[in-house]
């Protein structure tokens, strides 16, 4: 089938990378960093999680993240409403407290986690799959109500930590429930970095018999390097919306020192490379992703970023 | 259309990975490199190159190399005998001067290397591309004479470091030249690793309108981290040999600190992920990646060998 001609990349690195990271990183760097992403032309940046600090302390200053971020693009606001781009900010909130905490920190778009894994779904929110969606009707309800939008999540969506390869059919069957609950776009996280073109395309096969293509994200790991491969498979099925985190920031909590969240500046690469439009500036990403990666005394995970400061450095 | 059921994978990081390394490596350590792989089953080994040391210095021990390495073949030969499985050691003869001490050490699968860039043949191996196919002539003839089959190599067939862009036209063609001189086999080579999935794909549709798919072997570099999702491009286009460099072997010779050739780990583990048999021991191979990144005194570059070592440290 013919590739989708534009694609939406959802910046993760902010909030799943930055949670992911061992070192607690400074309000300041977080705010700036979720400014140079903006500047590189990533319009939809998840900045932070409304959940209890006890659990997350990484996201500890969710409230002055996003007052800040929100803030800034006030101040944007007339060349923002020149070019009519609009930049989204998405937080994650497991639940009613966070949403209300969210909201009052001015929050325009939240995200709700759920899991396509039994085990995942206990050990990770403490709670079965039913619970956790029973959970998050409130938070789209109350969001509805404030006119705030929903971005759903479906974790474990080829593989599950603790039980293995999931069924397509258990992804499907989740990620209905959150589109009926109101989410605008359920995004497919493969969690653990398991699938492969083919185990993608089953999912994809089973929840779009759900779901259209336009309302689904693929959020794909890159721990055993099948990300970009994946991401192509899903662009043939027709998805366009892609999550990824910059510089690869995050790792996999599962297995310490693998890679986690695929690179956005991988992903980009990928879509220029196919002739599809993202209005990203990869050498200010890039930029970006070496900037973070410093910021945490490394180099970048990706090879996209990898390759192109060797090459910066020869030149 | 269907994948491959079968893919065969050739080796090629006891050559084309410890040539690009700057630390001369051990004989011993090579031979014992060479004989790790074969026990992980690989049965095509790109076991060393027949160049002038002054060029290649790395390779300065060709023919103590191959010689043991067929020595030892020859021990087992009664197991081989019994499995039926041939084991390939092809090596590199860039004229007739290296075919004939390729030979002389007992060489039965020779290699020629080609460009489809004008510039990067002459700066590659001072000569046109026409001046060096007909360079190769003389070895094909030799080979055929002598038993020995021989495969070719184009290299640039996506992007070259000093032309940019290059046309499939020109890559079919030094393929098709390739091809009726007698190679079995043409591995296209994306030496600098621009390729990704569509450039990839309009390039072997140039090609295979002159070889069948079963003469062709793809070669990517993941210098972008496109190579798997090359691989998976060219499946999907009938193509079932890839050359593979394990543990990433050899970096990029055009951008210090960027991915070279594709590690083999990465492609085995799509491959068996796409449920096609490759007949390589995953774990074996991993284990050879990190012992030879060890010798080499670093981590392996793959991202499936780092995730299933740190699964390991972790169980």
């Amino acid at each position: 089938m013919e590739l989708p001609r534009t694609v939406r990349i959802v910046e993760v690195g902010p909030r799943d990378g930055l949670q992911n990271e061992k070192q607690v990183v400074a309000t300041d760097t977080k705010v700036a960093l979720i400014a140079r992403l903006r500047a590189a032309g990533l319009r939809a940046i998840e900045a932070t999680s409304f959940v209890s600090p006890k659990w997350v302390p990484q996201m500890g200053d969710n409230a002055e993240v996003l007052t800040r971020v929100l803030a800034a693009e006030a101040e944007r606001g007339e060349a923002v409403a020149r070019d009519g781009a609009a930049v989204w900010y998405p937080v994650l909130t497991p639940n009613l407290k966070g949403f209300e905490a969210a909201l009052a920190a001015g929050a325009t778009e939240v995200a709700v986690f759920g899991a396509a894994s039994e085990s995942f779904s206990r050990k990770n929110i403490n709670c079965s799959i039913a619970e956790s969606l029973e959970r998050f009707r409130p938070v789209t309800e109350a969001a509805q109500a404030a006119g705030v939008r929903v971005r759903g999540y479906v974790s474990c969506v080829v593989g599950c930590p603790y039980e293995g390869a999931v069924a397509p059919a258990a992804v499907a069957e989740v990620a209905q429930t959150l589109f009926e609950m109101g989410c605008y776009e359920v995004s497919l996280g493969d969690t653990i970095g398991s699938g492969n073109p083919d185990s993608i395309r089953r999912m994809l096969e089973a929840v779009l018999t759900r779901i259209p293509a336009d309302r689904l994200a693929g959020h794909y790991h890159d721990t055993y390097g099948m990300a970009v491969a994946n991401v192509f498979a899903s662009l043939q099925m027709g998805v366009a919306v892609f999550d990824a985190s910059v510089g690869g920031l995050g790792g996999c909590p599962y297995a310490a020192g693998a890679s986690g969240n695929v690179a956005t500046e991988d992903v980009v690469w990928l879509l220029h490379g196919l002739g599809i439009e993202t209005g990203v500036d990869l050498d200010a990403l890039v930029d970006t992703a070496a900037w973070i990666s410093a910021a945490l005394g490394r180099e970048p995970a990706s090879r996209v970023a990898r390759a192109v400061l060797a090459k910066r450095r020869a030149a």
